[in-house]
């Protein structure tokens, strides 16, 4: 979290307060007329069980704070219930305090203390979770949240070998700019990447933009040190091994209930002299997209960003980002000639250092892609100046008393289109007349892809009773996905909004497993209670 | 196992007689004289302590047997110390039964069963372990050993997705053979590959020689079905995911102490109907290859095949295998014009479906490799049609009385050069005069490389002799590798052999997480007791 922070609010609120004109039509057309929502505000805060000088006798030597707001602010995610909260007035539950460790010894003696004393200890590191998995639950049992932010060193950078080994508190943008004089990339561009931290990513098993080129994060995790309850515990550090179980992969989505990731070590890929964007439509219905991603996706060269929008998201996207007047609308009688439209708009990029290969990437992508009407270099630019924006859409959609959230799953590609009709259908039953429902397949595989779906609806100015109806629709949802052979997540995680799934997809002994791994860690149960198990 | 095995042997014994004139000549250059070796035999095997009719009692309905050889053959895997056991004529601490389970239920009512008697259990695939994972230890507990011979189905292959799910005990052949029909393969092709099955490539967490095209095992698999003393833990099913920690890779490099691997779902990947293979050589010291296999591995198109072997290696097979007499003595003439050794010698590999692609990948491998001297595609073809030879040759090689082994581990690049000088040091000291160790690099990723061992000496008939001695060798060899900064193993796994340095690998806390797992799986701890943990 950054000193911009506000209460409730992705960014700055200059940034989100700006709705477009054509985003506003859109809104309009579709959910009906704004009801404006009550702002989100610093609210009144249950007191610390701690004073300061508690705090000091308890962690000696660690900065820590039981300042109301800075409770407040580690207390909660970036969910749209999360964001409901900090509108509806009711007083927060907050964590007693907040401690920000300096550096792995730090850590370990917290977590030491804490499972003597009985304290629930929460990892935040860039706190933009959106699955609940640091937000307060309700829990009667003190409780503080250890920030990552001080750990933000980068340690060394072994440039033979491409791995960066750098403190979990470091932030993408932290990141990047260190690698930028470096000649490496790590290429992890999830949409929070402004803002999530390294830890946060291993943590929620993070998936970025860019994954079609460099992977996910557990592609890129090499190795970590993990302070737990019972001490120091190192996973990985080979770039591949049949030493028994990979460990790393216990660490990788594990959420803050195992421990706290203090250090990782990075694959970082050659940084990108160029970067090239593009955007076709695929006409037809979203079934003729899915396929022809299926086959770029099992082809020997792919692209460094592949998305496919389905119909619904593909209207939406032209509705607000065409370029208006005259020029606007020659754009879409271009496309409608074409017979483009309903069609399935793309986005797609490629990276490298060299200019014969990305060229003969791009060559390759558009051999596979026929059928694809191109639509030039501007929109597929346009995408990539605003690949982080939606996050402050969405700041702007709630000030409008609108419902704006996302969910995500993943499964085989026999099943993409079947279960994108089987979710579609539960969100938009789930959410009534109002609502618009889109979808659009962020991440692909050899076997299959992910489907990353957009709800918005109208009419849910009140906090208090949008979080119950948005806690029943995302209940009926949630399910349908698993129901039709989905994933429970594919890219946020679990947290606590999606552990009463778990078990479905984990199975029993799956759960025990996860159990037993927990016990071993944290005998006393005191890290991220409620979150994922 | 197929009807062609033989005690203590790889091969048919016509197979492994014949060593080439070339090979010969080469071995007794550099190891001495032959001294012929005991011929492995059957051996005389400890009593079971069942009958037939026992067996049919305790696992009715279940195919199971009792006979000495069938005990004998699923006692002992492939490696030096379970062939040179062949020739001791000591008694051979035969398993108390072999059971021949049709599917995953009789594989759970099995487990279930021996978790109530106290019964090991070992489970067993293809029976090429080179870790010592199903050597007999000398427990005193009644024991089984589960063949997955007959969970050989093909089960479905799911040809949109590219999943091919397949009953564990399908051998590498029977899958590809199957495979052939529907354009897909799986790519996976370790040197075992001949007898392997599917479950033990899981188990041991194996790689193939393709691996830079088609990845490892632990790429490939997308599900795994596990028949535990707990009951039915099924793993993973999706591309990818976010729900929590991956279980899969638990399953991955459980060598049987988990449970038994039953079905798997596979990623299958298009069928190549293009296959080139090129060798090279790079001139200068080993350092010179790392370094460009290196920049290969970091550059954004990867030949299928990357295989570099160091000069002493390159020697020996340019002394083994290249073309006789004057054509011979001109190939040589020609490396030595160019300057080409010492040098290092490169197996490529470029697979794929359309000629544009696998021209490409073959451009840009020659275009960074600048500097190598290519030999032209017939190394190459000699390369690909022997590539399952090794182990043959092995037998032969015993025959005469030499020491043939290899062993393999994997570190970062930046450690490469230094790990393979340490090991080739410790190995030479360990193996005295008349030996000879060589190695190449197998496997390359973005971050490091794997390091395969070859070592040959002279003077070792004697089999109990040869055992001890090979036993101290190898402790110092493998305390080398783990003191060095290499991991345990990159692609033959823990077994037995390797047991004593995972701690060291793994460390304390990771021990700890590993036995809880166990615990969870296998209360009775049952599951291949000493393999691993």
């Amino acid at each position: 979290m950054d000193a911009s922070w506000q209460p409730g609010r992705w960014g700055a609120q200059h940034e989100s307060e700006a709705l477009d004109a054509r985003t506003r039509d859109f809104a309009q057309q579709v959910l009906g007329v704004p009801v404006p929502a009550p702002r989100p505000t610093m609210q009144a805060v249950r007191a610390s069980r701690w004073s300061h000088g508690d705090l000091e006798q308890l962690f000696p030597g660690v900065n820590g704070s039981v300042d109301d707001s800075e409770r407040a602010r580690y207390s909660r995610g970036m969910s749209y219930l999360d964001f409901l909260a900090w509108r509806s007035g009711e007083v927060l539950d907050a964590t007693d305090a907040v401690l920000f460790p300096d550096d792995h010894d730090q850590v370990l003696s917290i977590l030491q203390t804490c499972s003597r004393e009985g304290v629930v200890v929460v990892p935040v590191g860039g706190g933009t979770s959106v699955t609940g998995a640091i937000t307060r639950d309700g829990s009667q049992a003190p409780a503080i949240a250890i920030s990552t932010r001080q750990l933000n060193q980068i340690l060394d950078v072994d440039v033979e070998s491409g791995i960066a080994h750098v403190g979990s508190g470091v932030t993408g943008p932290q990141l990047e700019s260190h690698l930028v004089g470096t000649g490496w990339t790590l290429g992890h561009f999830p949409q929070s990447w402004e803002q999530a931290s390294i830890g946060g990513f291993i943590a929620a098993r993070s998936s970025g933009q860019s994954s079609s080129g460099y992977g996910r994060i557990e592609d890129m995790l090499l190795g970590a040190r993990v302070a737990t309850p019972v001490g120091t515990w190192d996973v990985g550090g080979f770039p591949a091994a049949s030493s028994g179980p990979d460990l790393r992969h216990l660490v990788l989505g594990s959420e803050g209930t195992l421990g706290v990731v203090t250090s990782a070590q990075l694959r970082v890929r050659p940084r990108p002299t160029i970067r090239e964007y593009a955007a076709a439509v695929i006409p037809g219905d979203f079934g003729r997209a899915i396929e022809a991603l299926r086959h770029l996706a099992q082809s020997p060269m792919r692209p460094t960003v592949v998305r496919a929008s389905d119909t619904a998201e593909t209207d939406a996207l032209l509705m607000m980002s065409m370029p208006r007047g005259a020029l606007g609308r020659a754009f879409s009688a271009y496309l409608k000639v074409r017979s483009a439209l309903p069609g399935s708009l793309l986005i797609l990029g490629w990276e490298g250092t060299r200019a014969s290969d990305v060229a003969a990437a791009r060559a390759h992508t558009r051999e596979i892609l026929d059928g694809a009407v191109w639509l030039g270099g501007r929109p597929g630019r346009s995408w990539e100046r605003g690949r982080f924006h939606g996050p402050y859409l969405r700041d702007a959609l709630m000030d409008q008393g609108y419902l704006v959230e996302t969910f995500e799953t993943v499964t085989r590609w026999s099943n993409v289109a079947s279960l994108h009709q089987t979710v579609q259908q539960a969100a938009r039953s789930a959410l009534g007349e109002r609502s618009y429902v889109m979808a659009h397949i962020s991440h692909s595989y050899d076997t299959g892809a992910s489907l990353y779906f957009t709800v918005l609806a109208g009419g849910w100015s009140d906090p208090l009773e949008s979080a119950s109806r948005w806690r029943a629709a995302k209940a009926d949802i949630t399910q349908a996905i698993v129901s039709g052979g989905g994933a429970v997540s594919h890219h946020h995680g679990v947290g606590r909004d999606h552990r009463a799934w778990l078990p479905e997809q984990v199975g029993a002994i799956g759960m025990d497993v996860l159990r037993s791994v927990k016990t071993a860690l944290d005998p006393r149960g005191i890290m991220n209670p409620g979150a994922l198990l």
